[in-house]
């Protein structure tokens, strides 16, 4: 049987014996992605090793084995964990509202961090193993989450009932990794304003045929 | 005085001496993106150097460095140019129906050259020089063609006066190249209507606040 530091990820700490010096599994979890995140934004997802990683983090390198299948798994993960209270959607009650507080932090996350975020996504490109794990690891994820506030919004009368919600996720978070990844505009609060006042309104004139006034 | 063989792009044959056996300069400016834009779908950005480009060709090395700043330039160029046909804008007068035939084109090439055209993106991520050849040399030209259509289509009536037509770029191809990127569903002929539905009838219920029907 393999010797490990820590319980499985998500098991209680009933399983664990503190008394003999292990780290409850929910801490080695937090060592383990606060480490990766730091490693990830200083480095580098092509730097980011089970290895370093578990010196950083002081935890065994065979526990990262066990809970990630890769280290491109590890990083996505991290990178998730890192920004998720940056990027948690506000409830109000008003969607408008609250995408767009949920947008500009969005952009300014991006601003502060762009080359690095930029390079993050971009090494994905091109290699499957890292395109697969950004999907499973973030990016699925990510998008779970905005379609669940956009559900909410549904049922809420304010948004319609035949509007495509994985759909919209393209076209307001897209939109902006669109400013993000090839580069020609900026990524400001009007620009987020713009993406809110097209998609709400709708772009076309109401009775199509006639001029616009 | 440098020795080229060939003029300044975009001067007339008036400048040439066919008789010397000189090669026409929109000649050899074709033969230099033609060998360039296939030297990048097979090997990638970071393969693509004035010399094999030269090679390839048939043409000096001296005109290459002439015309364009640098491999990045070129290669961006070049993939503008191999392109520029299956992206062009259709005009039959219906705004939608253009859109939704161009969207399914630019989807179709994405899913026909996906891990090239996502590595060739990725490859300009994190290297500020190639960010900046992709920017001037392929997103900014893109961005202008389509900002060109829409704004006939709001002169005609059919886009509202007051829509934001360069985040619907955004909000339309930048949607697109969100799911080659950040992969996580599939670029469908369905996915195009359904950002076009989105985008043109909005996302809001007309009488914000009442339930859905």
């Amino acid at each position: 049987m393999e010797r490990t530091d820590a319980g499985e990820p998500g098991q209680g700490p009933g399983r664990l014996k503190p008394g003999r010096g292990r780290r409850k599994a929910e801490d080695v979890r937090h060592a383990t992605l606060t480490a990766a995140a730091e490693l990830l934004l200083a480095e580098g997802v092509h730097a980011l090793t089970f290895s370093k990683v578990a010196t950083r983090a002081g935890v065994s390198k065979m526990t990262l084995y066990k809970w990630w299948p890769s280290p491109g798994a590890l990083a996505f993960d991290a990178y998730f964990n890192a920004f998720q209270a940056t990027l948690a959607f506000p409830d109000t009650g008003d969607i408008r509202r609250d995408l767009t507080a949920q947008l500009n932090s969005f952009v300014d996350l991006l601003n502060r961090n762009a080359p690095v975020i930029a390079g993050i996504i971009g090494a994905a490109q091109g290699d499957a193993d890292l395109a697969e794990a950004l999907s499973t690891h973030y990016v699925t994820h990510r998008r779970a989450l905005a379609v669940e506030r956009l559900t909410l919004a549904q049922q809420a009368g304010q948004v319609r009932a035949d509007a495509h919600l994985e759909a919209i996720v393209d076209q307001l978070w897209g939109a902006v990794y669109h400013r993000l990844l090839m580069p020609a505009l900026p990524m400001t609060p009007e620009f987020v304003d713009e993406l809110i006042a097209n998609l709400f309104h709708g772009i076309a004139v109401p009775e199509a045929g006639k001029p616009a006034t």
